[in-house]
């Protein structure tokens, strides 16, 4: 077999070489696997760094990074857990450097941090596990944005719709958080499987779901040829509140318009609902509290408005709550109470009962995290559109 | 502005703080843009690491990887170019250590390495650029595949075809090489703007893309909860051919009816064309010599197959070489005059003529790059479905 073991020698950088006399390429060393996931539920992790002094694993199951041992190849593991199923973000510090694992597609979509993902699965199927029922599908998307810009928008359209063609659906406008990309409740909330999961076992209306990017400013100065300045990813007190306004501007004049045109989708406010994460949370709360007229449903993941800000700029809201209850046909808002947020969440919370707005509320364990995410998710889609 | 300054030291992994009383959470250190794409085509790459003792920058435009320099904030950075307006791979080197570019979004997703893109744009737009034209969409599909296993693809559908309820359009099958993923020729070569491109300048024929992942055995055994195995990763010798078959029985009896069941897709030989970079330019040439009364059209980008195996498998091929050139409307082979399998793809070439086989080629100058390859699908996507 001396062919095949010479062919060892010809694996090039991220292509294949086929048997039989090619030009030899510099090798790419052994093969790794990681994360492997045991069968007890410990996690094997391995990188490739024959030369390192130090590789650590950090993950967000664990407190602090982990030490992992080298074997003769120069593979460091570690094996982790057993570890409660879930999607766990982790990155390896290899001599203090931090890395994505290189033999992990799974990764966490984000503009200031790479990170891969590590999915432990459940012995019953968990909310986001991948099952056979029917699957929506994602669509990346392109559309006319302001300034002569394009936007891109990730939606979700659920199983049937390509089929079921008469048929519209309500619409769900859901938005990450700062820094993560219109990608990040796909790649890491698996939004497109926790709906397809729901929509299978009867507990979620079928809808589409349309993920925006939450930078509108950025993108634009970066299609302009301008490089994207360091403060226009920056986020502080008024300056917040005036970005919030680009992105609500951008969301009601380009994006909402855009959907409605090109999907099968229902435009009347109890057929629209709107939702977000951390800083996607305050741009869910600023645009629906500015156009009640268009959305009929809210769901707050691990984010608040100030009470300066309710009553300076949302005096409509919180001045005639039976107006307020009566066009909500839900309010939610969830946080973890280990959120960095958990104290301003609560306090608004607790500022709005004061002013007597119905919510429903979900206190869980843990912080501000894609795991308590995706639960906030599976909780609250079902009762949108009902 | 005691507030403002009081904010920087909130911004937290990957989240926003709001303003206003908020628990603290770790620094994230100063905002890094990086790559900076500068008007006169040089590029400004930087990267955060105060306690790196070397940093180096590693790209696909340069020979070798180039030293960068630390500023007092800890930020590395070089500035390299002008370069050609292109899309190029690159990553850095910290002390000896590959890493993503952590502020880029831009990567390649592949199994077994991790790099940035950096995106140069030209004077006058490239084939690839997003210009202001209608824009087709890409989405991700599920579908039931071998073993009770559900595989994915990426599916381009062209401008229109959302609105265009009664039109059916033709299908190109487009397979990555080895460790690429399915969304490979979609995030690094940017397949659904060179089509827009070309569709909207009259170059090319509205077509929907099908890209399917090329290692079906792997995904399940994966989905089988069992730990991808190292050994279902390498490809050498027969085990190829015999792997190319996985793939060619999942192709066939999995994707493409699930593609004309799905999509509004012409299902007649004649509207089916097939093509594939390295590894997946081999399956290609294997699918389509096995399937010749299922496609038409043929477009192998750096790749071949041996004379062997042409005359112990495809022997239909080169017997009657009336019948095979009747029968294909295009067989286009692309191949780099660096590419490591420049050699073997110019010998595959000289047997198909030897054979009298009818082919078009195109020796381009550069390797194995994904450069090539969008040059390549630019070039031969316009001649399908004439």
């Amino acid at each position: 077999m001396k062919i095949i073991i010479l062919m060892r020698s010809l694996i090039f950088f991220g292509v294949f070489s086929f048997p039989f006399f090619v030009k030899s390429q510099p090798p790419r060393g052994p093969l790794v696997v990681s994360p492997q996931i045991n069968p007890d539920k410990t996690i094997t992790f391995r990188y490739l760094a024959p030369a390192a002094k130090e590789v650590k694993l950090s993950a967000q199951f664990e407190k602090s990074p982990v030490p992992m041992t080298k074997d003769a190849q120069g593979i460091w593991s570690v094996t982790l857990g057993p570890v409660k199923p879930d999607i766990y973000p982790y990155s390896f510090q290899v001599d203090g450097v931090t890395v994505m694992d290189p033999a992990n597609v799974g990764f966490f979509p984000n503009e200031r941090f790479k990170a891969s993902l590590a999915d432990i699965p459940g012995d019953v199927p968990l909310m986001h596990a991948m099952r056979d029922v029917p699957h929506g599908t994602v669509s990346y998307e392109y559309y006319s944005s302001m300034e002569g810009s394009t936007g891109s928008l990730v939606v979700y359209t659920p199983p049937g719709y390509e089929k079921e063609t008469s048929k519209k659906y309500p619409v769900f406008y859901l938005i990450s958080g700062t820094t993560d990309t219109e990608e990040t409740f796909f790649k890491v909330g698996r939004i497109n499987f926790i709906l397809d999961n729901l929509i299978a076992d009867g507990k979620a209306k079928p809808m589409i779901i349309v993920m925006p990017y939450g930078n509108p400013l950025a993108r634009i100065a970066e299609q302009k040829g301008k490089p994207k300045p360091a403060d226009l990813v920056s986020r502080e007190g008024a300056d917040a509140i005036s970005r919030a306004k680009v992105f609500e501007t951008d969301l009601m004049t380009r994006v909402i318009p855009h959907v409605e045109k090109n999907y099968r989708a229902l435009s009347d406010r109890e057929s629209r609902a709107i939702g977000g994460f951390s800083r996607g949370g305050g741009q869910t709360l600023r645009a629906a509290f500015g156009n009640l007229d268009k959305f009929a449903w809210i769901n707050c993941y691990s984010s608040y408005l100030s009470p300066a800000e309710m009553e300076s700029n949302y005096n409509n809201i919180i001045s005639k709550p039976e107006v307020t209850n009566k066009n909500l046909k839900l309010f939610w808002i969830g946080v973890g109470d280990e959120d960095f947020l958990y104290k301003p969440a609560v306090e608004f919370m607790d500022y709005m009962k004061s002013k007597n707005i119905n919510y429903k509320s979900l206190i869980s364990s843990g912080g501000h995290t894609w795991m308590n995410v995706k639960a906030y998710v599976a909780e609250s889609t079902p009762l949108l559109f009902r």
